[in-house]
């Protein structure tokens, strides 16, 4: 039992050493790091291609995608921009820093504004492993139903901002808006929300808005 | 490093002894027991209170409800039947034995006909853990994507059947199903593929079927 617990413990101090690495190559570079966790298809890949498309110009975006196989979503976005490197965990359930450190070097992150790191669909294991992000943002769709707060909160709780995709579903679901947001607020009261449909682009400049400010204040860091 | 893996095998080890014991039980009292493992919100719940709703007046079901966190699954099923023991893992990404075992004692076993365990929605984690079922099986709904089967593989190859829910939501999405049922065939050939649609009952009797089908052979045994 006490070995157990040791492993465990070992396990989040090399996360934590690794984390603080990341965190501080970031800061060195102020580059802001965002770290999108959700469930299987709830839109990260969608989300981070609409913000290449919004802010692709502007600003210098990399792309770090966890997913357990396929390199399908870095294929995806390989087609915006050039800068994506994809981590493969072969059957691991959650992203960690020490996988994330060895993408930053495939990445020209010095020459950086933004890294946006898709972890793997998950919407209970990557939540306890800091990646030395600047954020770490839940993304939540319609379709899965107003009631993930309430059955999954340690990452509602952890994320901000909360984001909710696929909101053109609304009109032809049961979701109820008023009681998911209650929910969270109950949660994480502090919690910036943000509603929008990466189908239809409505809500998505809100988004938008939100990163462009914390890329600049980043840079005046 | 040792250390760590004979911990992993001490886990896996324990799970295999009390999936056996569970196994057991439902072979003595002739219980169909089903697993079914989904990603967040891809219609479990929906999916055994259809279960009810068909089978509930010949079939003496029982349900296992895992979470995370909440009663609120066990209480929407209670409206149906009141066979349920919800278990919340309290953050653990996954049901085991030891925690279906116990919940096993809190259920009229002796006097069921079919046990339906819904896992802790995640598409990754659940897969290794043995319960002791008849059939591990898969939920994908079609809001997910039709990319599941390449990002996610080791669920699709070690459910059988799999199902796919949502089929209403085809229409209004960009789910290639030739594209899924190739990938699900490539690596799971001999599994079982059926489609419906909780919301609308479309397809739903098939699954009915096949239910009542594995009842019936294990009765007969």
């Amino acid at each position: 039992m006490d070995m157990k617990i040791e492993v465990i413990e070992n396990v989040f101090k090399y996360n934590r050493i690794n984390a603080e690495s990341n965190r501080e190559l970031f800061g060195k570079h102020h580059v802001l790091a965002l770290n999108i966790l959700s469930s299987p298809g709830a839109g990260k890949t969608s989300l981070i291609i609409e913000t290449i498309k919004h802010l692709g110009k502007s600003v210098n975006i990399g792309v770090i995608e966890g997913d357990v196989s396929s390199t399908y979503d870095a294929q995806k976005i390989k087609k915006y921009i050039n800068q994506v490197v994809q981590i493969n965990t072969g059957g691991t359930c959650h992203l960690n820093a020490t996988m994330v450190g060895r993408a930053l070097e495939k990445l020209d992150t010095g020459n950086m504004d933004l890294i946006i790191i898709e972890n793997v669909g998950n919407l209970i294991c990557p939540v306890g492993f800091d990646l030395g992000e600047d954020y770490r943002i839940v993304l939540s769709s319609v379709n899965e139903g107003d009631d993930k707060p309430v059955k999954y909160p340690p990452v509602f709780i952890k994320c901000n901002p909360v984001l909710l995709n696929k909101m053109d579903l609304i009109g032809i679901s049961d979701f109820d808006l008023g009681f998911f947001i209650k929910e969270v607020r109950k949660i994480n009261p502090s919690a910036e929300l943000l509603k929008f449909s990466c189908k239809t682009g409505e809500g998505v400049e809100k988004w938008i808005e939100w990163v462009l400010k914390q890329v600049k204040n980043k840079k005046g860091k």
